[in-house]
C-alpha cells in the first residue's frame, strides 16, 4: 500500500510543529545559511540539524544549494503565505472580538462618567 | 520515560496539519457544532471525527461542552492568533517581495513607453 502524499498546507503545518525547525526558519529569514552555521546556536548535532533540514526541504519551506561546498539553505516563503492565507479569517474573527470588547469597555467607561 | 509536553505553538501547528481537522475548524468558525453535525459533510465515521476533536481539544483549539446532550464543540481562536503572530514577519517578507516586483514591473512598463 502506497502512502498518500499529504497536501501542501498539511506539510507546511507539520514542518512548523517543531521549535527547532521554527528557529531554523527564523535564522534563514536573515539570509542563506550553511548547516554548520545553523547548528552552532542550537546545541544539537549536525545530523539532527540535517534531519530537520530534510523535513523543511520536503515541505518546500527551504531550498538547498546542490553545488556550493557547504550547501547553504535558503528560505522559501510561498508555502508560509498559503498558511497565513488559510489563517486570515480566524485572525479577523480574533481582531473583531477585540474591537467589540474595546467598544464594550468604551461604552462602560462613558456610562460610568455619565452616571457619576 | 515521560514524554515532554510539546509547546503550545507546536501543538497548534501539529493540529492544523490535517485537512479534516482544518475543515472541522472552518465549520466551527460559523458557530458551536455537535459531533453529528460535524461528521455529516465529511463521509467519515463518528469515531474518526471524535478522534480529530480530541486532537483539537488537547491543542486548545476547541472547547467541548461537558453538560449539553450532544457536547457541541466551540472554536478557540487564541492559539491561532499566536500562530499568525509567529508567521507575521514571513508574510511581510513575502509582501515586500511582491511590492518590489510590482515596482520593477512598473519601471519596465514606464521605460517601455519612453522607449516607444
Amino acid at each position: 500500500m502506497q502512502a498518500t502524499q499529504p497536501d501542501q498546507l498539511s506539510q507546511t503545518f507539520a514542518a512548523l510543529a517543531d521549535p527547532t525547525r521554527r528557529a531554523i526558519l527564523a535564522r534563514l529569514f536573515e539570509g542563506p545559511t550553511t548547516v554548520n552555521e545553523l547548528a552552532s546556536p542550537f546545541q544539537i548535532s549536525l545530523p539532527a540539524v540535517s534531519r530537520h533540514l530534510k523535513v523543511l526541504e520536503r515541505a518546500g519551506l527551504i531550498t538547498r544549494d546542490r553545488d556550493a561546498q557547504y550547501r547553504p539553505s535558503t528560505l522559501r516563503v510561498e508555502p508560509l503565505k498559503e498558511a497565513t492565507d488559510w489563517m486570515a479569517p480566524y485572525r479577523e474573527l480574533w481582531e473583531g472580538r477585540m474591537d467589540r470588547l474595546g467598544t464594550h469597555l468604551e461604552t462602560l467607561r462613558t456610562k460610568g462618567q455619565h452616571d457619576a
